[in-house]
């Protein structure tokens, strides 16, 4: 049983948690975070799941007084763990490195780190063998996590020599009130960040793109303009589709007309928070289109990099050296490929 | 065991499935719907934990061609059941009502329906000895039944002899497709529907109120002006809003800031689908000013009538004759009130 | 003077009359509307600058009593007239139409109504030369106005193969209640119709595109994937942007950060009602990418379609037989290309 | 004449410029800001039609090479002019004072302004006599400027004790891209400073509320409780409303449905900016409930203390010191009260 703790109980760091205890070959010692925040009260709600690291220890009294038993510092919990899913603020994994480096642990940081933080940057399915073994990984964010599993899997069966991509992104999540957007759309520079950052996951795939923000909460969704090596067929595309365990082929003929219909049919499935792992494609935006191939995916901010960062504790663990075995192990504790 | 159908399976109707299912004194025979929605083919993938009954026969091929077993038609399942909660879009209930009827059946409507349509108007708390024996009974809205729970328990306590509610509504659910509205607000009337049914439901209140509508999807805020009958302090106000099982007390300073932190909370605390059955109130906004009580809820708009709802079998059905005994045990089954 | 008539004084018919009277060369009998709405009020309290023709008899009383003299019946004014402008609600534009025809007089519709009711479809860059002297035009929709503007110029100096665009479609206008959305986005089936209608207009290109309909009131944003018959460069592309004049070339770095940066700066310039002619083309997304251009655009949905219609009144009135002379007078007397 | 300059040339600046220009009996000397911002840009594209200093020297070469001559530094405008506009941002008024103070001149602050930077804290028609002759007054802000109009013409004819506002907050102007909030309400605490502020200008009423920020760009709405001391009627309310040259009366039956149809019916007029100086009382929301008046006012955020400032300024400049004479001027020149 590999020993895993996460660090930062936020967005992030719950559905980390979440996805650490439903894999059976780890155990999850326990989370950490600052102080008194919702998650905090929520899990105290919950009869305290899991075990209440403090990394701030001048709010012991406060956490305490709120009924939170606290099982010890960040360094206590550090100590107790063979890897860390660091899910804090982007910036702080940085700093908390040296503490995973003062006690020797492997940690796996999240998108929102400099790549220079990490010995490798990953993506399960894309390139798992750079981690196998790596003391320090850094997971894709979210929106490039997702495109990577649709460009991927079409470039193993297809090849793809270029992707242009248009992100229309979602400013917020659900519950922020720290950052926001009313009635504007916001335009980023062209290349944005994810076209540069899928060019370091899958260096021979070349890639630019426009990103626009939007004044919603639930998925970012990506317009794709892939660029196969050879001729292929809205068939065969959706086909591809259709057999990756973290994506969904959706029809907007069923009612899946936007990221909301997804948010909402994932809720109903009872899903914890209703999250949903899978990003979606609209099998009405597959195209082939001359020389290229468009399609149109969901990308759910708030999970989708669940799995990957499962992904990368296996590798960096060396659970499996196997990239299809580790996906395959991520995916039946996480109930995916149906 | 009182045997319970739901006719009618979007927003409303899977929430009052799960609730009926968590009721130990109630068993679901099963949910009726039109034909292959989002929810049934949630219901699909979530394996059938409950048996599907068609309203629309002419669907039955597109519904079984899904993988959807029928468990038969609308009229099948009245014939099965010892009442009914009927969730259909406004309108609808009132032509199942003759069905109802036919076979003699019970039915709880929900609030889209004219309240001729039923015998009593109903709220679990306000007026529980109304809906005895009754035959057909009618919800109050999600609005009136939210703030009704609070304008109850403080005239039980206080007295209350008039309200002045300002009704800032959510303008439609997470999901919704078929209506919005774009950064705009929109003012109704004087006074609004809820003051209205709130005078309905306790006719020695007086109520008026202003409505605007807001493009957000989280809960309804409601600010309520009411005239105590007698002198009152904010603490022994907060002492009955706490003391009320429906009824969380939350604070600004603990970061619940609005309606969006209240969705995420509930999210995070792993209910199904991150429902809130309960109301909010923020303490800092309760105050006594001159001769007015002054306070702001939150109305969790998708599952805060289950409760009330299950109330309303356990009176039309006979099963507790006390008010407090009735509410007691959905309370308890529902895991309110901890 | 050619004397021109609106028919349909909402959001375009209000823009067009207001356009056609900065038209040195054409003369404004009158706008014709169905009764009392807020564009009629609000003329009233300008003064009545335009007559006003009432479309719908039985509302007279109504009409007079709130202090507005009718001026006549829509037949009146289609008779005082050489061409109308019908900017009516979709549809209503094909049965306005035997009116027209009753009468034999030209007239111009907007992108809602079908392309069948009329003889051209029209736009005054790409195809001027196809709508001189005919009797009905139809002009493009607003996104694919502003759209085929950017792909027409580079055509005509790189020369274009083929365009993949992505729309991020603004949903309604501000002071829309009758349509919405909120938090959520809609995706369309691939193609849209602007990429039809682009291909209607410009047959020597081919055109597919993703549409996704976002929750703001301001421009539509479209980013465009362009493969050029020739290699070219971001500064050529400028170059030919910068030379066109409906189309403003902004920055970021200036703080024209996205559609509501420049809906705040055209009312800033005091333009009437804040109105902008001109599409914009953010200058840090003009790309070289492979074989491949990409830039993003914005479209003021309002105000755009104004100078190509005054185009088209030039073509069927033959007031100019030659393309650039004619969208020059409409561009000097809207001070257009400054 | 007196001559005036205007210190921050955004959103409230650039709006109190162009009033200050309208005002027959007042010379805009000139209007500063810190650099090349899009106002400035529009300004220079509306062919300078106001003078522009250069508040910070360093960005002179910038603007300069943008083609806006600099007409010298914002002392030099300071010691031009007889009394200063400022509408810098919050806080950084406070340390222009000591500008105003150097030259000896007068000023008049804005709401963000803390009221202690102030002699006096200043409405037009609520306490016209206590601005007379002083040298710094500070004006309401948007929410209290048009609420306490709606107030105080209550109290001079029926006499108010208390009121309790609930206020629905747009979150950000159009343009806004350093704030905004994405489907969420957020909550204040009660009282909001809206109400104490109100009782600082009306020291005789009592005030409390609520407060609600929502994701919208357009006018606040402000629900009012009001007590009388006397009776009244609906008939006598909207007399006193409709006498008022800076309350608008509108119906919902006429199609005003919200704050988005008076922003979209004041570009309609033709405003510059399409701004409306006037607040917006809905008609069937005005209602006499028991011993409360109850009515819904639009407030204009952005031009609403544009009629309020120019007061102001005839108050500190002793130009009139009669108060309805005075508000009586200003409402000629920017043509209220039709």
């Amino acid at each position: 049983m590999v020993k895993v703790g996460v660090v930062g109980y936020g967005v992030i760091g719950q559905r980390l948690a979440d996805g650490v205890a439903l894999q059976k070959d780890m155990e999850l010692v326990g989370v950490a975070d600052v102080g008194l925040t919702l998650p905090v009260m929520a899990l105290k709600e919950k009869g305290m799941i899991y075990d209440f690291y403090l990394a701030v220890p001048e709010n012991q009294d406060e956490v305490e007084a709120y009924g939170i038993p606290v099982s010890g510092s960040l360094e206590d919990l550090v100590q107790k763990v063979d890897i860390v899913l660091d899910a804090t603020s982007a910036g702080v994994g940085a700093k908390n490195k040296e503490i995973y480096e003062k006690y020797g642990k492997k940690a796996v940081f999240q998108g929102g780190e400099k790549t220079s933080v990490a010995d490798v940057f990953f993506h399960g399915y894309a390139n798992y063998e750079h981690g196998i073994g790596k003391q320090f990984l850094k997971l894709t964010s979210c929106n490039t996590t997702g495109l990577i599993r649709s460009v991927d899997c079409l470039d193993r069966e297809i090849g793809i020599d270029n992707v242009i991509i248009t992100i229309i992104r979602r400013v917020a999540d659900p519950g922020d009130y720290h950052r926001g957007l009313t009635n504007a759309l916001k335009v980023d520079p062209v290349p944005n960040h994810q076209a540069v950052d899928l060019m370091l996951i899958m260096p021979h795939v070349k890639a630019t793109g426009v990103l626009v923000h939007t004044p919603v909460t639930h998925g970012h969704i990506i317009s794709v303009v892939a660029k196969p090596k050879r001729e292929t067929t809205k068939e065969e595309i959706l086909q591809v589709f259709e057999a990756h365990p973290r994506i969904r082929v959706v029809r907007l003929a069923d009612g899946f007309l936007g990221n909301a219909s997804l948010f909402r049919y994932a809720r109903d499935l009872g899903n914890p928070r209703g999250d949903m792992y899978e990003i979606a494609v609209w099998e009405e935006t597959v195209t082939v289109f001359e020389d290229r191939i468009v399609y149109a995916i969901n990308i759910p901010q708030e999970a989708v990099v669940i799995p990957e960062t499962m992904d990368a504790i296996r590798a960096s663990m060396k659970m499996q050296t196997d990239r299809l075995e580790a996906v395959g192990v991520t995916n039946r504790y996480l109930n995916l490929g149906r």
